[in-house]
């Protein structure tokens, strides 16, 4: 473990703590993103999917009918293209294939479901591209991985077809803050308390019900989802988000991999171009999409 | 999913019943093994592992330098080095390395602590024999995963080096029954049931504390275990075993795997020769190892 690299973050991000202006906190994320070089051979490619601005990434030896499609972290409010371009590139790299990264609407200008019907749109210009639905990978952090269990939880309702897996990063999927980690894992979480994560839920709701499978994606019945990565820290209050999840969607048969690592903290896999275990982490979740789109994969 | 050969299996088990008789159960779980024909460049050695029965099994293509330590399933009253041989020869072979399966002592004949004792027997038999902890992987299945953990907890309080990694399916972790999935999938389990696991829990504890860590080991403090690997199917009663594990284990910063196999019995890679995701699953727990062993693995 590269307890020196994390030391190195740790002692960034205490120095440069959360703004409380919501302005100022967005451009935090972006310029988390905007510090890291994308590699010469990656292309950037603007385009607007059914309305919603979007981005895609790759290079040269990415499959060109194979899609990643991304909803980025910053619980609901923040975030964008840019917080997370580095985080794409490097993923679709690993996974051989292109990633479609959204920027959906954001609280408190746009609450529920905004960004939910943003996501939906995503995925709908990749059928209408002509991409297959087996061969696209969905991927969410943090507040993202919980917008896509909840695309899945739509497109199931409106019957349309799934994608072929699901890779989710810290995904917060729990809105009524019941995790037991969100106390015992306080003191070493250096990005997210209750605290924040109330008020992030306060403005993406807007006052609907925090118990909406569409919000709170633990709640729902995820029965016939497809095969889940799930990675979590360790160092994480949101670690009991992953564990609740697989349990609910592994006893509802659903095929799901966990993977903890231990002294992660929250979506670490931003600070991959200096933490060997965020490079290590996009590795097996490459690997993990490559073999589901091959038509492996375990389970 | 196969699930004609799921089927199959499910019928075949339904028509055998467990008897009541201890005897002809062990009977049961040896000939479901002895069933099963080893491929025929598999060789097999009887040892004595500082006093405990054990056998060696592997190919001309296993490393001699590592080694796979299984305790096998059974529920501390059956199980044999018969009824697993054929799990051993080709989890070993997808690791590529030798397995010395062990015969520990059975309940109720040799209650708690003898199969403790005798795990531990045998992983000194293979460090006297030369083998480094850094290349040697502990397995266990159902009770003989929590039995390695038992013995992982033991060599930490004996101050003794700990093996590699840990690979554990089905495991049996909590002799206090305090699992949900205990009633919410006993109506999907064909082989074990809350009132099997009393029976056997009794038989082993013998009047032992089924709250100590020796016996549950969800129930101790798992800092400092190697990154382990844990396999469950979802049509298991003690699904909830693995995912209670999966999240003690998380919370105390060990690298945790942990993967749920959608509508898979209880020990199904005891089926494998006939089971395409026995077969996988063993292939996914040989590449654990393999790649632990060779001082990778994610987590």
């Amino acid at each position: 473990m590269s307890i020196a690299e994390l030391e190195r973050i740790r002692a960034r991000l205490a120095a440069r703590p959360r703004p409380g202006d919501l302005a100022a906190r967005r451009e935090r994320l972006d310029g988390l993103g905007a510090d890291y070089v994308l590699p010469p051979d990656v292309t950037v490619e603007r385009v607007t999917a059914r309305g919603v601005p979007a981005e895609w990434t790759g290079t040269a030896a990415a499959d060109p009918a194979r899609a990643l499609l991304f909803l980025h972290g910053g619980g609901y409010m923040a975030g964008s293209l840019a917080s997370h371009r580095h985080v794409m590139a490097r993923a679709g790299r690993e996974a051989g294939l292109r990633t479609l990264a959204l920027a959906y609407r954001l609280a408190p200008e746009h609450p529920f479901p905004a960004a939910l019907e943003d996501a939906l749109s995503g995925y709908r210009f990749l059928l209408e591209r002509g991409i297959a639905p087996e061969r696209i990978a969905l991927a969410g952090e943090s507040a993202g991985g919980g917008l896509a269990l909840a695309t899945l939880l739509s497109l199931r309702e409106a019957g349309l077809p799934p994608p072929r897996c699901l890779w989710l990063s810290s995904p917060w999927v729990d809105l009524t803050l019941a995790g037991g980690t969100l106390a015992s894992k306080a003191a070493v979480d250096p990005l997210i308390s209750r605290a924040y994560l109330a008020e992030l839920a306060a403005a993406y709701l807007a006052g609907a019900d925090p118990r909406s499978p569409l919000v709170s994606p633990i709640q729902g019945d995820l029965a016939g989802l497809p095969p889940m990565l799930i990675q979590v820290g360790s160092a994480e209050v949101l670690l009991d988000d992953a564990l609740r999840l697989a349990s609910v969607a592994g006893a509802a048969d659903v095929p799901v991999t966990l993977q903890v690592w231990p002294h992660m903290i929250h979506a670490w896999h931003l600070f991959h171009p200096e933490l060997e275990e965020g490079r290590a982490a996009l590795r097996a979740a490459g690997s993990f999409i490559r073999s589901h789109l091959d038509g492996a994969g375990d389970p």
